[in-house]
Parts: C-alpha cells; structure tokens; sequence
C-alpha cells in the first residue's frame, strides 16, 4: 500500500488562506522550501523585519484583518523612510490552538489587500502552533538604486527637519482605549474618537514618497518609537542636534482637541510612538523639490525645524525646551 | 534643556550582544531601520524564513548557545537544500522578561558563532519583550545563478533519490529526551545516547554540498518534517513517484541500535522529522559527479530508491511497503 499523499493539515491551511496572496512567481504558490527574488539590475536590497505580538501591540479581540494589515505597513513604512519599494515580504505566524479558521481567513483577507495596494506580494512563510499568545513576524523587501538607500546617519547641519502626517495620533488612540473615560474627558467628536484609534489600528505607511525621500532627503528614518526618541537616534548617529519648533509639529484635529483638553498630552503626542511617519532631514534648497513630490503624491509634510551643530534634540515651545520622562518607547 | 539622548535599553542590549554578529557592511551595524544588500550581478537571491518556539521546538532549560545556533541552521538546511550559498539574515525575536543579559550573552554567542562559520552574518532584526514563550524567527537569504534555485516540483521518472547524512537521529533524540526509560531499552552506549541527542539540539546543515544539489540535482528540498512525508511532497510537486528501499536508508549506529531493541521505531526514524538533511532526486547519469563532489565536501550521501511514474511515495521492506500512522510532522 502506498504511504498516504495527502496534504497536512498545515499544508492546507497554507494553500486555501496564504497562497492566494502568494502572487510573484518566485513565491512558487508557497510549494516549496524557499522563495526566489531576481533583484532588478543595478538595484540594491532593502530588508526590515518587524513583528506584533498579542497583548503588546494588539488585543486579543482586535478585528483579524487590521492586524494582518498593521504586521505589513509597519514594514512598509521602514522600507519608505529608507526610498525604497517595496518587492514583497516573507510571514511568519505562530497561531494558538483557540484561532479558528474564519480569524485566518480574516487576516488572509486584510494582509492580502494590503499586499496587494501597496505592491508587495508575499513571498513565503512558515506557521507554527504556539501554546502562548499570537504573533506575527514579517521581513520585507524593497529596492533602491544601487547605493541609495537613505540612512539615519546622513544629516548635516543646515538641513531642514521634516516630518510626514501627523504626530501623536496613535498613541493618543492606544491612550484613549486604555482608559474609556478620556473620549469625553478630551471633548472628541465621534469623528475624532474614531480617528484616534484606527490611526492606531492601521498605521499609513508613506509607500507614495519614497521615491521622493530617495531623491530628497539627506537622512531619514520611520518615527515609530516616537517623535522624540526617534529624532535622537537620528542625532546620534549623524553626530548633530536638532532644534524642533513644537508649535510646528503636525497634529490632526483630533489631538489639538485633546491637547486643549489636556495640556499634559504633548508628552504622549511627541514621545508615544506608534506614528509610522517618516522624519527626513534635508538641504533647505530642497525643500520646494519635496514639497511638489509631496503634493503629488498626496501625502502631507510639514517643516519642523533645523539640524544644528552639536548633540542631543530640543522641542522649543514659548522659548524654552521641553523635557521628557520618558523620550522613547523602549521594550526592555 | 536638551531631550534625553541617552541609548535606550533595546538599543544598550542591541549594540551590545547582536551588533557585534552584524559584521556584513549592509547591516550598517544595526543601527538603521534596514539593512541594504547588493546582490551579485547575475544572482537571484533565495529567501527563506523559519522560526523556533520555545516549548515547542526547544525546551526551556536547553543551552541558549544551541537555540541560537539550530535557530539558523534550520533556515541554512533550506537554503542548502535550494543550492543557495547563505549571504546573510534577519534575526527577530521575542524575549520573556525572566531571560536574564547571561541568557542573550550565550544565545548571541551560539548564534554568532554559527553565522561566522557558515558565512551567514546577521544583517538586521527586531526585538521585543514577550508575554509568552520565547520565540525566534529567522529570515535567511542566499544566492544561486540567475534561474538556478533547485525546486521541488522538478523530479523526473527514472531519477534516482538520494538523501544526505542519516536519517532519524533527531526523532530518536527527541524520543528519548521525553523517555528517561528508552536509553536503557534501546541498549545505547553513552556516545549513542548523546549523539541522538546532539541531533535534536543541533542540526548539521548541508551547506557544504549546496553547489553539488544546484549543479546535479533535478529536485531537492530539506527533510524536516520527516522522510517520508517530504518525499511525498516532492512526489506531488512534481507529478511523480517513488520507491524507497527501506534497507537502504541511511542510518546512524546509535539509530541502528535503537531499530534492533524496538523494531517498531521504524516509524519515528522514518516519519520524526528534524532531520535537516538534504533530499535530492537526479538523473543516474549525475551520480557519480555527485558522489564525487559529496566526497570533497565531506557529507556522506545515500542512493535509496527510484523515481517512477505515478503518485506516492511507496517505502519497501521485504518486499512489501510500509505504512506510516502519522506520514508526516504537522502543527496542525
């Protein structure tokens, strides 16, 4: 008798839920051990990798197809900051016994429409049962011209300071649905309630300007530990300092209502994280460059202040500069 | 005054254990949001990603040294087994907070000492804190000529079946690491008993005869899920059939001595898994290339049996074939 050839229950959960967003040929329909990428030529590789784990960067109950979403533009927003496009990605899931199949058919379903608007298809994977909480890893890939990939290190000073969106949203949200009361305390229409917390849901990788930071910006990074501690970083590895107009900062209407509410929410708003942003630095002469780019590409940018000779980041309001418990979201 | 810009403690335990593994210029010494990589001219890069759970893969009190080193030899297996030399990594992974900086400090050294080795060095990752187990995923990238990565679904009648190493060690180990009492029932010297149990801990990727699978091999993939349950896998990829023959098989002595007390181990040696050897299928006329490049790169190869037309892989003993209760190893 034959050793049986059907699938595994694995092998099945894999065909019916990820292959149909295995779209690139090199993903071989995930039939095979490996994926395979023909890099364009004169192209370098671009490669992040960033993960969400239930119960620290979502809920248990959150809807499975934002989740899906938010584990891709969080790589796809490293991927802008660095100019790069995105090619495709591989996922790594690690799924409790309780997850039936209609939450994977679920976050199948908001990853591959991610996947598929932004152009990175996926490329491969591996699934796993795990006896602890859900998580979720994606690496994804990008392209840029050979040499090009925009770093942190890079700033000079003189160069403007730049940020896309807005600031502090996210973190307002995950604020917001920590504590029920703040919605009312804050004075927030339903519009602004909502507006808070899906900018947390799903974040808005900046995939349309990186062409333009590629072309513009003399450093960049993504602001996802905050606006604060990821500037610094930006700082400390170009070896200058920046001085920050905080009245400049971006906010939406939602987080200027709250801040009016409480004055105290601008340490959430610059220091929360969570943004997915992109904060560049360039040469003043290229600022009317970027902001065509930007128009075009219909992603907002607003100038927030200089790179200066020197260390350390200052957010200046009425004069003075503002002080932080705690600068960056930091894990450990 | 001036924002904090002091490291945080991600960036402190970063710079201090992961950085140094990140000896590739790419990795830009893991202080960017991505890593870039030029791929060689010609090259298509092979991707792959495979991850290990603590609880599930490994045991809790097992050396971090050796999680760090089987958390990359598991994707090297793959790229081995795709003909890809390795290139580089992305390293994710989620920490409990009760792992102590002496836990990372060995983890990072097994791990790094695994990369140097195999010319694989890290190129970037993520790090997070963990309410559950700690678990690790690794994204591997390796190179092989443009159009050459080796694939399943590629295996022709008549092809003979080759398989590297032997096979079943790892299950036995696994076996026995749950059994107190089966060292004593499967009469093994103590060499025996560590060997099996060293194949569990830590995998031999073939990396050393990924040139010789691209250049002869018309199929191939890694055995990690169990002989027989990836050989059917190749079979149906490929539109094929197999026939094994058992006695063929190659096997250690420790596994051998097992075999002789419980005869009815067949099975796990068989169907276990954790094997990361090599599968290949090849035309007969390229078996004596192989043989000869296996000889210079010093991994032992086996012929065990025929591709023919049809479907299944059938593995025969005296005459008759076998059949297996669990063909294949599935989370699911």
């Amino acid at each position: 008798m034959a050793a049986r050839d059907e699938r595994s229950a694995e092998e099945r959960l894999i065909a019916r839920y990820f292959a149909p967003l295995a779209t690139a040929p090199g993903a071989l329909g995930l039939g095979d051990d490996a994926a395979v990428l023909t890099p364009p030529p004169g192209c370098d590789l671009v490669l992040t990798t960033d993960g969400l784990i239930e119960g620290v960067h979502f809920m248990p109950h959150d809807p499975a197809g934002l989740i899906g979403g938010k584990a891709l533009r969080i790589n796809l927003s490293d991927l802008a900051a660095k100019g790069a496009g995105p090619v495709g990605f591989l996922l790594s899931i690690a799924l409790p016994a309780r997850i039936d199949r209609k939450w994977v058919a679920n976050f199948a379903q908001g990853l591959g429409s991610d996947a598929a608007s932004y152009g990175c298809p996926l490329l491969g994977g591996d699934t796993d049962r795990t006896p602890g909480p859900l998580s979720i890893t994606i690496a994804a890939f990008g392209t840029v011209p050979h040499g090009r990939m925009v770093r942190r290190s890079t700033a000079r000073a003189g160069d403007v300071v730049v940020v896309t969106g807005t600031i502090g949203d996210a973190a307002l949200g995950l604020l917001k649905r920590k504590d029920g009361l703040l919605e009312k305390r804050w004075n927030l229409t339903d519009d602004q309630s909502s507006a808070l917390a899906n900018r947390y849901l799903l974040p808005q990788p900046r995939t349309a300007l990186a062409k333009a930071v590629r072309e513009h910006a003399s450093a960049a990074m993504d602001v996802s530990d905050g606006l604060v501690g990821d500037l610094a970083k930006l700082c400390r590895a170009s070896g200058v300092a920046a001085e920050i107009d905080v009245a400049r900062v971006p906010l939406s209407n939602a987080a200027r209502a709250a801040l009016a509410a409480d004055p105290a929410l601008v340490d959430t708003i610059l220091t929360g994280g969570d943004d997915y942003e992109i904060l560049l630095t360039l040469p003043p002469r290229r600022l009317e460059a970027l902001r065509a780019a930007a128009l075009a590409a219909e992603v907002a940018i607003s100038e927030i202040g200089r790179v200066v000779a020197g260390a350390g980041a200052r957010f200046i309001r009425d004069g003075r500069a503002l002080t932080f418990a705690r600068p960056s979201y930091s894990h450990f």
